[in-house]
């Protein structure tokens, strides 16, 4: 469970305390745009960013890496969030959740990635605010370019819709980052439905295992995601206005749908297992059988054989009349022969050939 | 997998936006009806309809064929769509859903297809306004003939029902067209039923899995329409008159009802696999005692044959004096025959022969 | 599935549309009575009956046998039922439902009847009006005779009760179908565990995959009736006075009593397969050990006797001197048996035998 | 399945209807009581309780024992239950259940009692009135000896907390009936998990089943006990008191309590199942083993010592020159130790040994 | 089942009596404290305790061990708890739950404690009444020393918060108790999944069963911890201020992600399972099918040797001549080197080798 963050707080430590973690950020950016122009600089710590922002216009900051105590303290201070919203956004390891508050609504949510045969969940944290959206990326990953270039090309809503359609943008970006990472998943179980069928596949027990652990995982996440968009939907929180409000409502429905597509995989691999385990035993029985039937025709026969490789003394009569016979060693073959007969015959009825 | 629909949009990409997708229109077909008559028109595309319809009748807008981007932007701008839903038309794969709108009721709906052995779902969009309905059907199976022929004969409501009540037929049509595809699964699997108990089906595992793979994908399309027709009941739009609801109500019903159809063949593939698995292992413990019960009686034997094959020098009198005796080698095989006859009488008395 | 009633109605058909399908009318009859009095008539058409009923007292006409298209549309005109209603009489292999109109209330029930080893659900199509009752009964069985005689002798509250303590009696009645169609599942149950446990079941996979395959579509069956119970709980229709509501709430409490029931068969079908299955295993074990231990003991030992049937020239004092020495048979016999209870005892410790 | 009752009533039965069953009431005791003083006399009949009760205290009358038709017509005209109520208190068998009534509440509960390996359930039949409680216990076990020995010694609330409080002392006492049952389920299922583990257990499969099936009809019995008690809290009826409710809180509380042991022991006796199979199954595993592996290393070697026990006439040079070797036996015996030890190590290296 | 708490209580016992059990208490601590300052003391008894708090500042005693009967009714007569609330603090073994009464809270959790390998559940009561917290903790571990410290520091909200915060104080301490209790497993489960991989585990069925056992138990416990939260949530009691609830809920979060861990761990115990008992299967299936390969191979050459070891009077000419025959050992090998290169081919080709 490579993909489980340890928390790092101590039960009973003071809630809202950020300590000392030294923090890593990799750059701040800081978009300020309207229906007319987008205003774009880009900063390395959050003390020059309190000076460029807060203009009537609709602001996002982002911030890229995982933030420290210091940054967070100054921009708590700076924009009055809560202080357990501010913790969440510090000790990563986070499910998706929604949580409104007077002035602001906050969102956490988590980007699934794959490298490798690896998933990693990335946590996203979002403030929205009136007039300005702050968002955190706890990694290096820059999942957000596809929405700064479609501010910086202006087509759509996105210039005129305000922070509350900013906030779905990204959300709905995270959402969709979905669908790959289940696409993959789905090509790899169709590969390994192959390979079984085919009996190629060298270990299919421990793939399917380890595909089971990683989707199991995943569907928690999906699911509270798809859980934190009902209650936004529900809320009706002053912030979001009620034209983006379809918007939210589609990513929703994407949700779901990764959902969906979770629950296809995850029968499929289920599905894959039983089919693998009954596959391996028809095998396994095919190859008894064989014993089975070889083992039971030649026992019989060698005991014959045996029986005539006693060393009576013919001397008497009575002992083994047969070995003296004329025709005795071709009368023997021919009463072996009709028991292998006799029983090829038996198996073949039982249908067991 | 066959029947998943790979999404083309890239996460981050704008909502609504359509693209440059060409589209592959098969026909436009176009009726205006009231209680007395009815006008029908076949076009190729989108421009000449504009032209056509928004008459004061009932308007039936129908595109078959998968739509292009252009051909979408231009209904948008004439019937006023939303971009959310227009995107929804475009990009097939979509899970049944009802969205309200003001002006606007959308619906998408699957259609499941039967080829073969695969199953497929055919998207249909359907936007009812006031006054028109406009349907997509994303493939060039004609599955709305038996609607206009209703139309054409005008018997029933379907004339003087208005948009609503045709986007109803549409719906029940579509809802419908789940009980021949859910028969024919369910006799195939009557089939392999018989086959299984009379041992005739050459390879039962892989046919229940496909078939289980089916129908939960299935059985996700149909509860969501199930959903999708409930939330339409409770809407209470203002575009559904009170006098459909008991139709649509009907509609929900016909689909709850394939839905238990759908479960009771999921228990029964269930229970088939089961079944089968127990049969297979059931002839296999019948070979495997024949092999047992053979080689448990004959191995002692072949030992105590062996035994007397040894070459003792019988010149010492101590050494296997058995050998010449004058009826040792009689006696030695009524000693055999006891054995054979105990062994077989202590099996019977176990009850494994 | 022989309980399975194919649909007859294509995909896209006219809703309400009957058809022309003849019908099978074994008898109408037609019960008038109030706490005075009872006229009791029996008819042959529903011509007939029209002219008869609708007087002040509550009226019951019960239809016996499957309805034709003409009949059902001459009385779908005098009563002023709703067109999908009827459909639903005609079309039988509904499942139970309450479908609440202005002036009627519809109820559909299935009445499971066993017969032999199958399990048939006739539909019972009940419309309850203004002082009157409709039934419908699809098959010959006279399941209503209790009631009849019940009006007849004029105990309890069934003369005063109107027509919905009338519809409750009818309702009842169906529901308490259940109880001895579950006893005898229960009984068969039962004998097959005993069966089972003295090992004297023939083949009780099969009869297991039976009884669960029937048990499914019961259950199914009776889940409905207990949903359709407490929909009409919650309506509140006007046609339903608030004194028979203890009552339809006392058949609702049968209908969770059978569906009880049912769940026990189920749960005791379901252990009882993995009990068989894991007897039959126990068995097959039993049988390999015996096998494994003589094979095990006398395999070595052939082995050995093999050895002293080579034919090695004794000239040699380095061939098998053994062979020559006054008591090495005895000494090989010692050695055998060393090793035949060296065996025994290791088997014993490791509590094989 | 012998704690199944079998319901005496035909489908179709007047509903209410006591017929003419005789009874057999063991006694009627009737306590009469306030904070005070109590008043306690038993009695043989009905007739006589009914010319002693309804004062203005609070009066507990309980019928020990199954009441006859005759008794309870009596009662039901002095105390004015509803006739559906009366009929449940005689047709033992129900499932615990709430059913308020204008005047009354009516309670149905049952009590399991183990005897030996057997489950029974006693039906207890509560109706709570305006200064009356009245019980029905259908057995002869005097269960409620606690509670008239509460009211004697006057402690706590019992005296003064009217007949709702009575009604909650008697509910409690049945609820609380539960824990020492499922202790001793707990306790056997300890018992058989060591058996198990320590490979002691008999025929533990049995034992699990027999189990199963009375927990599983266990469990449905306290789950509508917890849905009584659920529905008791919401109801609100007049006759229980606010400062009544906590009490019933609690002894819902108890309820749900002894429905999560009871989920505990199911779920601990399908382990039991599970880890008893892998049991069985891995020490057949070891069995087989021993005897693969012995009759792998000692089938070719009987075979070479076939081999040279073959006769074939060593005149000609070229027929087993072997056997005239001075060294040849033990050149023999030398090779097959090599074998012997060859498989050995073969085995080691892929750990089966 | 170790942390199965026998109850101590019989059925029928009056509620809220709490018997002359002697109790056991450690010690009383009580701090009194505002923004200002903090005054802690520590009791042996109870006597001492209700002369010393009760000030305008916020109280907290925290009773250390098992409270007995007498200490118990000292504090229900100064607090004004209630009898119900008393007894559950006194019979441990309570699930979580939340009780409002009206002047006071009252919440049970539970603390799960792990020790070696078996888990433990302690019980914590807390009743929270204005301005006060009265706590007990039914065993010796000081688990609350962090909140003391932290009230002593007075950094954050918990000097200024008052009674609601302190009780969140200690609510969300129990809760973070479950996360390393559940690394704690979830590491376990990781080195038994590397054990079983390597086949390094000697016995993981047993591990399995008991890790499943201790947190099914958990998860039960937990469960009723996030309910109890939740109906906290939604209480909306007076004691409980609006500003403390963000932090209860955020409290509620970590129960919830708690649970979450606890599921990701449970389907891992079963998957591995699964896996496990896959894995042992194959190896087995290794092993039998060299078993099976060698025998089906020298059986039939075995039986060829005992043929020529026959003792046939060669005299008569027709009596196996092949063994007078000048190359006639040499065919024969030659025979049975084809006949067992004959099988290996038919083997390979057939993929069992």
């Amino acid at each position: 469970m490579h993909y489980r963050h340890k928390r790092q707080v101590k039960p009973g430590a003071r809630p809202g305390a950020l300590g000392e973690a030294p923090g890593n950020i990799t750059h701040i950016r800081v978009m300020d745009y309207n229906a007319e122009g987008v205003n774009e600089k880009t900063f390395d710590s959050i003390d020059e960013v309190l000076h460029f922002c807060r203009s009537a216009n609709t602001t996002w900051v982002h911030i890229q890496g995982q933030a420290g105590a210091d940054d967070l303290r100054q921009l708590r201070e700076a924009f009055g969030m809560h202080p357990l919203a501010v913790e969440d956004v510090m000790n990563i390891g986070q499910r998706p959740k929604f949580e409104p508050y007077d002035t602001q609504v906050f969102l956490v949510d988590v980007v699934p990635q794959r490298d490798g045969h690896n998933i990693e969940f990335e946590q996203v944290s979002i403030f929205l605010g009136k007039g300005y959206v702050i968002s955190f990326y706890a990694s290096d990953n820059d999942v957000f370019a596809p929405v700064r270039t479609r501010i910086h090309e202006g087509k759509g809503r996105i210039r005129n819709g305000g922070a509350d359609y900013l906030a779905y943008a990204l959300t709905d970006l995270i959402v969709d980052h979905g669908f790959p990472v289940l696409e993959s998943y789905a090509e790899e179980l169709e590969a390994l439905e192959e390979d079984i069928f085919t009996e190629r596949a060298p270990d299919p027990v421990q793939a399917i295992h380890s595909t089971r652990r990683d989707l199991t995982a995943l569907r928690r996440m999906i699911w509270h995601q798809t859980e934190m968009l009902r209650e936004l939907l529900q809320d009706e929180h002053d912030l979001i206005q009620a034209e983006t409000l379809p918007y939210f409502r589609d990513a929703a429905d994407h949700s779901q749908r990764v959902l969906d597509l979770l629950e296809t995989c995850r029968e499929m691999s289920a599905s894959l297992l039983d089919t693998h385990l009954s596959l391996v035993s028809n095998r396994m029985n095919d190859i008894m059988k064989v014993l089975t039937i070889i083992a039971t025709i030649f026992i019989p026969l060698s005991f014959v054989a045996g029986l005539y490789g006693m060393n009576f003394d013919t001397d008497s009569p009575w002992n083994m009349p047969e070995l003296s016979w004329k025709y005795g060693y071709f009368t023997l073959l021919g009463v072996m022969f009709s028991i292998f007969i006799g029983m090829l015959v038996y198996f073949r009825r039982k249908k067991w050939l």
